[in-house]
């Protein structure tokens, strides 16, 4: 394949995945980027700024001369993008996406696809507060994990040629998992701690008292609470038999913090606490941790 | 009571909370400061620095002097230091801790206490990372809740002082509360958030590809399960009744969770996700919230 110099890539939904693909992708001085968005004033906005050379309409895009399509939108409507626009596709494109959840989606795009054209199914862990373009940045990328859900279908070629470009844009690591593999860690990594915090603000304990107490744990423990509810609510249906699994194991975990505290089992808490602040500690200082 | 400028304190434990009083109460001017610690070299360099005037054995403390008694030990040692030393106190001291559960112990504290004694429990709702003298500083308090938990045998005066005391340090909130209404509140938003992150840590879901997928959600949510767990085993102990409480109502969200997940009921996990994002904006957004 290319060089990204002489690549031209659409780059779908400009919100901060897809505007900081937008943006790293400039600095990589990409030979054009053609971006589609649904909301045609924050298309203009991209491209008056720079980051993207022209703008397509979402309804009815010509994607025929993209060497690379990326689609960062939300998973309900990546599918039915695809499967409308296929027919204007380049005949060999490689497409790619950012979705956190992959579920059935790679083999429902398949589906749809040309046979010369390649879907890798990929996302960067990058990410920052709020949402939309106006928080995008091409330092996300920045020293973060870029994962590579590797499936049969895929050609070799395409996926030296997503590593390097992850490469490229900062990522520190490209790491390739299977979608099972994928689906359950990210049900452990994300899909939990969010309802770990909604669960915690929802609790029948929240009280007009509970400002005055609020330190860092209570803090740390809600940040995600703040959750885009649309968005979500996809994610975790996606990804529902691995959710329902972690919340399995955790509640395994209360029920033995609920019998060491029955049992005033002193010995058992020191040892739940001990392995856990090791645990943390090792993953945290792993070199591969931004 | 006397000014604070006129007031000898005591300080027995000078760590992260004691450490800070130490060093608020010099900033207004304190008459004299006591400081008593298990660990000399401590004492020393808290003295060194000035922070504290005189230094007293910890074993045989002379606070005859002291009229006010601040202490800042852990619980399970907080008892014994006071039925040991009783007679080493001012007849009319002002005794208070920073004990953020109080369980049984005021009650054990005052059967030990001479007649003109008073033992206000209260905590500033106050600290940092770390532990220990190094970490301790007068800012800690700026903006911060005080906490009274008040009891009959209080007098209105020594409530009064120590509200003032408060605000003088900086803290911006005092509130009274029952010990029942404190310890529930606590378990709530202190021992429930170091227990889930504590069980998110250790879920038997943590592998080798875990580190990839680290991403906001999870640092916050376990960033407390780096835990002392000399301390905590202690406090989560004492509060027992509470904790097992608080666990229960957080264990009926997540079996909300399971059922709206298994249910596909999707109005559902809206409802429950925009609850949580309004109720902590609105927890976030209080005024006296720093």
């Amino acid at each position: 394949m290319k060089k990204i110099r002489e690549t031209v890539f659409a780059i779908v939904g400009l919100g901060l995945i897809g505007g900081s693909y937008a943006k790293a992708l400039r600095n990589l001085k990409a030979k054009k980027i053609i971006g589609v968005n649904r909301n045609k004033i924050v298309g203009l906005m991209a491209k008056d700024e720079g980051y993207i050379d022209e703008l397509c309409d979402y309804n009815k895009p010509d994607l025929r001369e993209a060497d690379v399509i990326i689609c960062a939108i939300y998973p309900n409507v990546f599918y039915d993008f695809v499967k409308n626009n296929v027919a204007a596709f380049k005949q060999d494109v490689l497409l790619t996406d950012a979705m956190g959840i992959k579920g059935d989606v790679p083999e429902k795009i398949d589906k749809v696809l040309g046979p010369d054209m390649d879907f890798v199914a990929a996302h960067p862990m990058a990410g920052r507060e709020g949402k939309g373009y106006g928080q995008s940045a091409a330092e996300i990328f920045n020293a973060s994990n870029y994962i590579i859900v590797k499936r049969a279908s895929n050609t070799p070629e395409h996926i030296a040629w997503l590593t390097e470009m992850a490469k490229d844009m900062g990522c520190k690591n490209v790491v390739e998992l299977t979608i099972k593999e994928h689906d359950s860690i990210v049900a452990y990594t994300s899909d939990l701690p969010h309802i770990m915090a909604v669960s915690l603000v929802n609790s029948d304990s929240l009280n007009d008292n509970t400002k005055y107490f609020i330190a860092g744990s209570f803090r740390d423990a809600t940040r995600v609470a703040d959750i885009n509810a649309a968005l979500w609510k996809e994610l975790f249906l996606l990804n529902k038999e691995n959710v329902l699994e972690e919340i399995r194991k955790f509640q395994d975990q209360l029920n033995a913090w609920t019998l060491a505290l029955k049992n005033n089992d002193e010995e058992k808490l020191v040892t739940m606490m001990d392995r856990a602040k090791n645990q943390r500690k090792e993953l945290f200082n792993a070199k591969n941790y931004r």
